[in-house]
């Protein structure tokens, strides 16, 4: 292999911490602007994710306005309310003490969104799983979000919204889907844990008990060393 | 912020590398066999993917066994030729000269299911949006992918194939819903462009024209410099 293919340790150092840091900010965002330079490099990292047929279906739609972003608020609100009313006791008082949304304290809000009729690619690669193209939006999505982590910028994915509203608010076509809305910011901190692990509403799972070999349900006992890190 | 949470140059350019030289390998695998650590260590970077509700839908099955590869080669041919009927004239003699899948001769595959009935996470975000758990899913793939890039490792997704087939063929239940399946080995080379691009299947997009500001359609022209790169 040629040596310029591969990476400096420092370089791969940069990669696995983007993975194991980033996190899914909701409560740490600082008011502090980000600049149009490092807006233009994160959505260039999203926009060189992989998509099936070379689709490239991706629109990404950059908010600051504060009116929008607080109709896409009260937006929030009004479904974590619905959603609140579907858990009881201990759960329900959990779930109405996390914080689930930094829609109006991020600066920035980024909406992506997949054009499932976009003619690029010709279909190749669609004819027999056919949400492939959304799936190759949602590598954007992630490229974006370790490329935020890389330049010290949290991102929290709100998945607590009526789409078709947020596609009314931001004007989108009634053909194009919705699939992440992002915020986005720098951050007083990055926590060492997810905030759903830090409150107790889930545990990390075992990679070895989701790992299986050759045939689904064979796990194999050889690679658990490398899963103890 | 805490000087801890920021990535060294080198780091942050690590991430980029990952990210602008990541390649959907076909045609480059070589025969090398890929250590148990360093599977390890990118299976651990998918499951470090964000998941909704910290739901952790995922399984990821590692195959090196040639019976099973051969069989889901088989499947991929078969899906293929199909795929091939839907072209006509230079497209299709285009599309059957395209390499589309590296299944045998790369010493590993990885297929990734999402489990959509797994009670982690406690439906957390996904009573307004019901595919965040297969977005999840996806997020892992990129990781994944990324991930394996730092480590000279190509991937390439394989989605010319009949997914339920290969889960009869891997023997993954019927409630599980299969979301990638991947070919996974040292290259040859890290070819500059996608392949696509260079056989001439498609052309990138110009990134600034899926951008929009505040509301779809608004195209600003003061971040067009960024985007140059």
């Amino acid at each position: 292999m040629p040596p310029n293919h591969d990476f400096s340790d420092e370089e791969r150092r940069g990669v696995y911490r983007a993975i194991h840091e980033r996190r899914d900010v909701r409560a740490h965002f600082l008011q502090e602007p980000v600049p149009d330079e490092i807006i233009g490099r994160i959505l260039e990292a999203a926009h060189h994710a992989p998509s099936v047929g070379f689709m490239q279906p991706w629109d990404f739609i950059v908010i600051r306005d504060t009116t929008i972003r607080e109709a896409v608020y009260r937006n929030f609100e009004c479904a974590s309310r619905r959603a609140s009313g579907s858990y009881q006791g201990e759960q329900r008082k959990l779930y109405d003490s996390l914080k689930l949304a930094g829609i109006v304290e991020a600066p920035v809000n980024i909406c992506i969104t997949c054009d499932r009729e976009r003619p690029k690619g010709n279909g190749l690669g669609r004819q027999t799983q056919e949400m492939v193209d959304i799936y190759s939006t949602v590598c954007a999505v992630q490229n974006l979000w370790l490329a935020a982590r890389a330049e010290s910028l949290g991102v929290g994915w709100v998945s607590i919204l009526d789409p078709e509203q947020v596609k009314a608010t931001l004007g989108i076509p009634q053909t194009i889907t919705l699939v992440a809305y992002l915020c986005l910011g720098y951050v007083s901190e990055f926590r060492a844990h997810p905030d759903l692990e830090e409150k107790g509403w889930e545990t990390r799972t075992d990679l070895a008990s989701v790992t299986h070999f050759d045939r689904w349900g064979i796990h194999e006992k050889s690679l658990d060393k490398s899963f103890q890190e």
